[in-house]
């Protein structure tokens, strides 16, 4: 009945998460209410709140020089945040590898003397570019550690003497990183932390300043960060499932045990398609994302028929982004191992049966 | 074991809505996941965010000169928005009446000439200022509808040839109302709409222009129309649970029923507190809210016993806000009946107990 759900994000969720929050929906630790209905002022919710802080800072073990904001607008908020919070001098250099961080570059514009550092457009993003003249009076560098549309990642982060902000929505708690390498992280919850409608951001405390004069009061980190992510209403229930599903992580070992699961996962993915002449991923080898996994099959017309007949299979939303073209297999944390067998198993069908 | 909860927001929501949404929770119509993990993209939740926009048209009555559009950051996303996006002129007017029509204020100035009309702070927001010098070159005047701490209420809409911006979180769908007395409505979910995480906006065609350039991109009406509210992922369980609310107020007669019972809600509550001498509302008679009720006992020591054993007897979030004190009972669209007169049987009995 439940089917694997390679989405990009919103997608799958740990099933013993879902069914906690389902058993609880109604009445939430006998408070005769629902976490949906509670005031965020309540003791319920306040619990709820921090203990979903306290275990993003365990899990990704940040330091009390940084701070943890649960805020609202997906990381596309932060396209502006960043600049509107942290421009000083003015200067911020980016790097380009896909589509998000380049709606961040262009976001960022408006506000200073924003520099493309480099990009990988001329290889349709297929490589994350190494070879990196970055200004040394600038605020920030910004990069995005995943790219979910293309399948690359950062799997050095680059050398820079300013804070780097890092948009880390499709690789957030899949694998352990240094905290200390960064100045921002962002994240979308959708993909490894939550449903839609979270975003979070650990912010480096000598980084929290009053920004520029026009930043949106919402987007203030210093506001949100003196008001401990409650300067508005937040997305009580999204933060809840966050809550839940790093309970989740913690018992499963942590990240570092995810990080294992995930490279399995995705090796088994890669050494198939590797050994295959169907199959094809045209992402250099050492830029691969452990999270998306973008291929394609010898042509368009059999791309199209494969995302059909796997969907019938149960293995839904396997159509890569219009951008790229083809298939992509979103493998998060939530993706059991045995989805990706199912699918390695059904791509050793279709081919049998599609040879051309 | 269900408890009435007078919560300002987030707050009660209808229990059948609750009921459905856990019975699906696991497996929505028959897709083999969660609406939580559910790809913005697919299908399944197009039919969701489709009907949702659809049924608050239908329920509001909105024009098709009006755009309605389902976005994130709360309602406080919005004050700053309404500038960044309505600014032409670069001259506003503001009618202070409460918390969040301030903080409104406050969050316009920083980007044009923006007038203080009127305020009710010198009663401490018990009223609603009538005599007002609107000026006639703006480019829309602002006022908040219902004020949640305070309790109060326009019930009539002051004429001004600009658009009108309005305020509606804590009053949307709780009565009926003439979309086209305004140019842009806006409101954040938690109260009479949804669990938090979602903010309507109703916004008439001819102000969805390119807006101020500095605008943040997600804060931009025209990206978000033209993307249909899915320029970025959407908070797809929030707006879910909005529509299966919307479905249910349909069902039940629509807003002309609703308001119906609200009114028969209140208006029990208020005939209690005017015919006793133990409590106190303090807002003009004519100004008063029909969803927040602030009231006091004679003393605060009796007003802080009051709150601590009405929840005790299931009654819960009765505190008033910080800035008022006292007591407020919020009885939205999802309170019932049932609820208030359980709350006045309370109020007798604690009159009786306390008198002094």
């Amino acid at each position: 009945m439940r089917v694997y759900n390679f989405a990009a994000g919103p997608s799958m969720l740990p099933l013993e998460v879902l069914e906690s929050a389902q058993r609880d929906f109604l009445n939430y630790n006998n408070s005769g209410m629902s976490v949906t209905e509670m005031s965020h002022r309540s003791s319920y919710y306040d619990d709820i709140h921090k203990e979903c802080i306290s275990l993003i800072r365990e899990l990704l073990n940040v330091g009390d020089n940084y701070d943890v904001l649960l805020l609202q607008g997906g990381a596309s908020s932060q396209f502006e945040a960043t600049p509107l919070n942290l421009l000083k001098k003015g200067r911020a250099d980016y790097i380009v590898t896909g589509n998000f961080s380049n709606k961040a570059y262009t976001a960022a514009i408006k506000y200073g003397d924003i520099r493309l550092v480099a990009s990988s457009k001329d290889a349709n993003y297929t490589y994350i570019p190494k070879d990196l003249d970055i200004r040394s009076d600038i605020d920030y560098l910004h990069i995005c550690h995943n790219n979910t549309i293309f399948g690359t990642r950062f799997t050095e982060i680059p050398k820079c003497s300013a804070p780097i902000v890092c948009d880390m929505s499709s690789s957030i708690l899949s694998q352990e990183i240094n905290v200390n390498d960064f100045g921002v992280i962002y994240a979308g919850a959708q993909k490894n932390l939550a449903p839609a409608g979270m975003t979070l951001v650990i912010v480096r405390r000598d980084l929290i300043t009053d920004g520029l004069a026009i930043c949106p009061t919402i987007m203030k980190w210093k506001t949100q960060s003196e008001a401990e992510s409650l300067y508005n209403t937040p997305p009580a229930f999204t933060i809840y499932m966050a809550m839940l599903n790093l309970r989740h992580i913690k018992k499963n070992g942590g990240v570092k045990a995810v990080q294992v699961y995930n490279e399995e996962k995705a090796g088994l993915l890669y050494a198939f398609i590797d050994n295959s002449t169907f199959y094809t991923n045209k992402v250099v080898k050492e830029d691969r994302s452990m999270m998306n996994v973008p291929f394609v099959t010898p042509n368009g017309e059999l791309d199209k028929k494969f995302v059909s007949e796997a969907a019938t299979a149960g293995l839904v939303s396997l159509k890569g982004h219009r951008l790229a073209g083809g298939m992509r297999a979103s493998i998060y944390n939530a993706m059991p191992r045995e989805g990706v067998v199912k699918l390695i198993n059904f791509m050793t069908e279709f081919e049998k049966n599609n040879k051309l």
